[in-house]
């Protein structure tokens, strides 16, 4: 959380065990990475309220659960209140109901509410990612007022403290005041005088991908979220952002080659295994696919054995041509940089560039068996079915994504498993096709 | 910029041409997206420099390089007045050499020498990517003083300032202030007694990436920046990182396919081509090499062809599996997730991964093969090929890009193009490898 930063950057904590003092939470929560629960908790212990919030911040969310499982409720009650709602709630979203009951009914009423809004909402949108400290004052209240609120409240001012809201008697956003004019302006002036009025804000409800993709658009450190009754709830900052668009990336990339999106390399192998065993039996099924393809020329294959040579070389490399169209659009989808409008001068140009680079590399391959067998005829049909293939693998790595986002699925779900798919099965209708038609015509030809 | 936020909420800027007001500079910027050159400088024109500065930073750079190369320079130099230095330093990095310093000479000395310093620095390093717009106080003052000077220099105060860093006489860092303290300690403290003293600080030269896991690892809402003197040179935000972020995600998943890391959907044609056709050569070779294994069993699958319905199979499967394993590893590493610690650990789990999979596909594989050719040996054969190269998947999946790290090459770099060489030699080694075996001790058994 930004507002971390400062506590990053010397923490007012009395001071705990010496050899942990003056060090950032998170690298204390970094060693901690590979100590059994015990160990921990006796760490924890050492630690004063605050410090232990920052650290269990820190750990992995795993053992941040197995932590509120099995800490006295008593001691968690007092670090729970040092921890941000939203880090909270994260973890009470995964703790067995009855301990959540226990957690709860440990805490304040007023974060207890708190922190049971926020697990109503997904933890994919604005309510669910949100933070609920965020500091707002009155629009009737005068500077020196709203300061003296603010002095009063300076306990829970967030550190490093950035935006602070305006709202109106029922708590509806009104406006953003920013420091500058609290500190410079005359102190008499009204609250409603010096605020910006104009602020974007979120609905809880929007989706985590597009409150990540305002900040990208429009730099903003941080953006308010508010209810269905325009109610400030909470505040996202830029931070929470870059864990979202960490998290995007890393999904996109996962989900085109089959996978959950949320596996890591530390990710317990049954679970790996159940994560990607699926996708490799629908991948399984195409491979049958393509495999079927060949089986239809088999006469053609026993007769010309030299053709299985070729396979892999035109559906590989159509499928490398394809993925590498396929990678563009998904991310340029995902990065939300593909107007509507252009989509037809884009497969336009990725069947331009299928072309030059099917004919560029198809010369190649088709000279190479050319040469290599000293089969003319040979070569003709590997130069057709490359370059062939190349422009079919450019069209699919285009078509597909679209096609996904106009289903409304991710453009980026087993993408690529698609695509290998068509450009197989393309490739070797090309190659075998093409060479059984020759030897059709002329028999002897080959 | 964080800093732009306020402005993007509401700017103060004298009233533009009136369907421009109220618009964010983003969505204008959005609009003019597919107009020529000379219709986006007469909007240009209709606004007020420090809107025009804001709309131009939000262009496509290639555009923005353009406007440079094509304004006036009076013009221009009013423009780049109200721009980010960074910003600013982005552009003129690709402007012609004559037409920077046309525009540098065109720039206040100070200015022109904050840009000049930005140019020294690679657009990939902390110094390349700060702003150098950062508010900065003597520790000797006290905070009434401080507050003085600050108050002088609001017009330079970027909007949504959130941290003011404190330096000596020799312009060192020394702390950083929080806003709280200065709205609210006693005013004639001295600023020394209530800056916090540990800064975390990056150099000029620190790496990009680097810069940005510093924001993931500590959630900091801003990083400054210093020299080699530890003197304060400027200031690096989260939504700077927000950037990078999403750039090394990219460029991770185009490099993982052989590409350049920098394409667009909108990229050009003959770009496009220049782009991929080298690393496509790259994976011609690479097929070819497949291609060899095959032309080495060629009288086998003469004799048998159905072997070459069992190729894309088995090599298709594993090519899967093995990209699943990559794309984890990969990203695991590019998030600096992996301790060195867990290299052996992490290569034993995806053994065993590949291994079950392997079985699981394996068996599929094989008994299908078994049933649909009512073959019971050719069965084995798919079977046994089949789960074998599953696991050299698992295992190539993790060595590819731990070597590739070892040898300080981008652990992406071409990675699924070496790994689908990989699985498709080794598939093909031990399908027709297997067959061929079999077939010379009973030469009637399949």
């Amino acid at each position: 959380m930004a507002n971390e930063a400062p506590h990053g950057q010397g923490s007012e904590e009395p001071a705990p065990a010496p050899e942990l003092k003056n060090r950032h939470p998170r690298d204390i929560a970094e060693e901690m990475r590979d100590l059994p629960l015990a160990r921990v908790r006796d760490i924890l212990r050492k630690l004063p309220d605050a410090l232990a919030a920052e650290v269990i911040s820190e750990l992995p969310q795993d053992v941040q659960v197995r932590l509120f499982e099995s800490m006295q409720v008593s001691r968690l009650s007092g670090i729970v209140g040092e921890m941000f709602s939203d880090d909270v709630a994260d973890v009470l979203g995964h703790v067995s109901s009855a301990r959540l009951r226990e957690i709860m009914s440990g805490m304040p009423a007023e974060e207890a509410r708190q922190i049971s809004d926020l697990l109503k909402y997904p933890e994919d949108t604005a309510g669910g990612i949100m933070q609920t400290e965020v500091i707002s004052v009155s629009e009737h209240l005068s500077i020196a007022e709203a300061l003296e609120i603010l002095r009063r409240e300076e306990e829970d001012l967030p550190n490093g403290i950035f935006y602070i809201y305006v709202t109106d008697s029922e708590r509806r956003l009104r406006g953003v005041l920013r420091v500058r004019d609290l500190l410079f302006r005359p102190s008499n002036l009204k609250i409603r005088d010096i605020m910006v009025p104009e602020v974007r804000a979120v609905s809880v409800h929007a989706d985590q991908e597009e409150t990540a993709r305002l900040f990208r658009a429009y730099g903003f450190s941080a953006i308010p979220v508010v209810d269905d009754f325009q109610r400030l709830r909470g505040v996202v900052t830029a931070d929470d952002a870059l864990d979202i668009v960490e998290e995007e990336a890393t999904e996109d990339m996962q989900r085109m080659v089959g996978l959950s999106g949320e596996e890591t390399a530390e990710t317990p192998w049954i679970q790996s295994v159940r994560n990607r065993l699926p996708w490799l039996y629908v991948n399984l099924a195409t491979a049958f696919l393509a495999g079927w393809v060949v089986s239809l020329f088999e006469t053609t294959i026993a007769k010309y054995a030299v053709l299985a040579i070729f396979l892999p070389i035109i559906a590989g490399q159509g499928g490398n041509a394809g993925t590498q169209t396929l990678t563009i659009i998904v991310r340029s989808i995902a990065l939300g940089d593909i107007p509507e409008t252009h989509h037809r001068s884009i497969l336009m140009k990725e069947i331009l560039v299928g072309l030059l680079n099917g004919l560029a590399i198809g010369l190649v391959v088709g000279g190479i068996s050319w040469l290599w067998r000293n089969d003319l005829i040979l070569g003709v049909i590997a130069f057709a079915a490359m370059a062939l293939n190349m422009v079919a693998a450019g069209i699919a790595g285009v078509l597909i994504p679209f096609g996904l986002k106009a289903l409304r699925i991710d453009p980026a779900l087993a993408s690529a498993i698609m695509l290998t798919t068509v450009t197989d099965v393309v490739g070797f209708f090309l190659l075998l096709g093409l060479a059984a038609l020759v030897l059709s015509y002329f028999p002897s030809a080959l």
